[in-house]
């Protein structure tokens, strides 16, 4: 019976990284690679996106309370919606779990994505249950809107735009290794109490992040329409390769422009494995603020929107993307991106 | 650390029952239990639906293969489109899958996809590609519309329509059932070759559905509207309490009336554990057929639609769902629905 998969040859996944791979398979599709689909033709367009949270890959459940995990779910899904410039306005939640779980639990999970739901004014109108051998797979469908006139696509960035990314990066990173330390340590002496002190900021950045709905409303309110956005879901480097590779230009970003919180550098400076704070940023991920692309010409407005550092800007066709250092030495940017919790 | 998940209690999902629990789940939500979320308010409604098939649970790759599969989760997803009287337009596929898949594998399981998309005549618009430790998980969610007036819930049941459903059923549960004694057939002597010879339509049932949009084509070619409509994805018994419990009504249902293919006979009468047909029609499911009721004056136009089978009535409210065996023996119909390949 196994023939039935037969297939020639075997590429390894890895081989081909996950952009490549979508690209792959959704070629002569209407797939365009933003962080929704785009459908209808009207002056108001509809956004659509679909994400999958795994346990074991995406959430480990040792530190991950069930509250926050339902919250996180929404707000990535009311997120990626926010990276087109647009409004969530639905969702719909696909969850396979195993008996492991009670119903206490999933009530728990619910509640969670009830209360973001209500903080983001995003209605719950539908979805399935399922099975699972082993484990919880969550999937959340997000429908939303934007104005034609405001839809904004990772391939418009033009060439001297300036470069702009909200709040500040590399912290749910931060937040992570500060869970996982606590894990091996835990697991090492189950009397242990995890010392979580000091740590608020980053924790809840990794365990409850918010979409950056406040950044979308204050575009609008100054009449800013980014040439080019998407959320920092994999770090600064990559979302930053997708906004250059996307519109086949080159950027110029600075490290010390980098908002990078204290809690974030003394997470660094604790962690025995030689962490920079850089290195979090530009790689660590989950962070879901916006990375966009502004005309010079906005400057002004963009300049006094509070949250929003300017970050670089954006050099010509066929430039690769690079940051500066203060030492004023130039380093490419390359992808790594978040490896999940099994590292 | 545990603590955090901490809760009161332990109530087991099985002891909730699906229906149960996503009605807890999403209380004081706009979800309504039809087989699409609806939106909008126009003349044209959007209806959007998400749905999860989980290795192990919803397929076995021992006998699945990846095109088939792929196939299959398009056919679902615009068969729950189908359910609302609508048709479908786009849709988005959220995969995670462990590195057990090649890039060749997904190549052809998104081949499948494609195939049913143009098929179909629905477009890919998106989706999203992640990992898990093990297995395969496909999210489809799937996106259409329907004119107000057509607009068809599982609600709108009234006492004397007459219930009608297409096709046959109890055929993709007897594929199954091939499938499942070729595989225990096989792990027991890997030398050998399996026999499916003869049953072609229940394998082909089973393994890669048709969504019955046109059914829905006929329908409107015929100007019927039916009062209320599902399909049969957890079986006939499942299907029919789903319609009853919506308006609050029971039903009648004739055993001589249901559908049954002989392909689906000869499997039972192969099979060693006393299977009666008419069992896999009322609680095999996966046979993505529509079952709907329609009002007493449609009754002439849709005696005439082919490949339609009326099988019963409405009856009042407060009635319990029953099915009249040619003894005229009267048995109430409990849900048992299909209980994934584990058994």
């Amino acid at each position: 019976m196994e023939q039935l998969q037969y297939h020639e040859g075997r590429t390894e996944i890895s081989q081909l990284g996950k952009v490549a791979l979508i690209e792959r398979l959704t070629q002569g599709t209407a797939c365009m690679g933003d962080d929704c689909a785009v459908l209808g033709v009207g002056d108001v367009r509809t956004l659509v996106n679909v994400q999958t949270l795994v346990e074991g890959v995406d959430f480990d459940m040792m530190y991950t309370p069930l509250r926050h995990l339902g919250y996180k779910a929404i707000s990535i899904a009311v997120s990626n919606i926010a990276a087109m410039n647009g409004t969530a306005r639905q969702v719909l939640v696909s969850l396979a779990v195993s008996n492991r779980y009670s119903v206490e639990a999933l009530d728990e999970l619910y509640a969670g994505m009830h209360l973001c739901c209500r903080r983001y004014d995003v209605q719950l109108v539908g979805g399935d249950t399922s099975s699972t051998r082993a484990g919880m797979v969550i999937s959340v469908t997000a429908i939303g809107d934007v104005e034609q006139s405001k839809l904004t696509l990772r391939r418009g960035a033009r060439h001297n735009d300036l470069i702009c990314c909200s709040g500040d990066l590399g912290s749910a990173y931060a937040g992570l290794l500060v869970l996982e330390r606590e894990k091996v340590t835990y697991q090492a002496d189950p009397n242990f109490q995890p010392d979580l002190d000091g740590f608020d900021y980053v924790l809840e950045r990794f365990l409850k992040p918010e979409p950056r709905t406040d950044i979308v409303q204050a575009l609008a309110e100054r009449s800013v329409v980014p040439t080019a956005m998407t959320d920092v879901s994999e770090g600064l480097a990559d979302s930053l390769l997708h906004l250059c590779r996307a519109a086949g230009v080159g950027c110029e970003v600075y490290e010390e422009r980098l908002p990078i919180d204290y809690q974030t550098s003394r997470v660094c400076s604790e962690m025995s494995k030689n962490m920079l704070p850089v290195s979090c940023a530009l790689n660590g991920g989950k962070d879901y603020e916006l990375l966009f692309t502004v005309s010079q010409a906005d400057y002004e407005k963009v300049k006094e929107m509070e949250g929003i550092n300017i970050i670089g800007y954006i050099t010509e066709q066929g430039m690769p993307a690079v940051m500066v250092t203060p030492q004023n030495t130039t380093i490419e940017l390359r992808a790594q991106g978040f490896q999940g919790v099994e590292e």
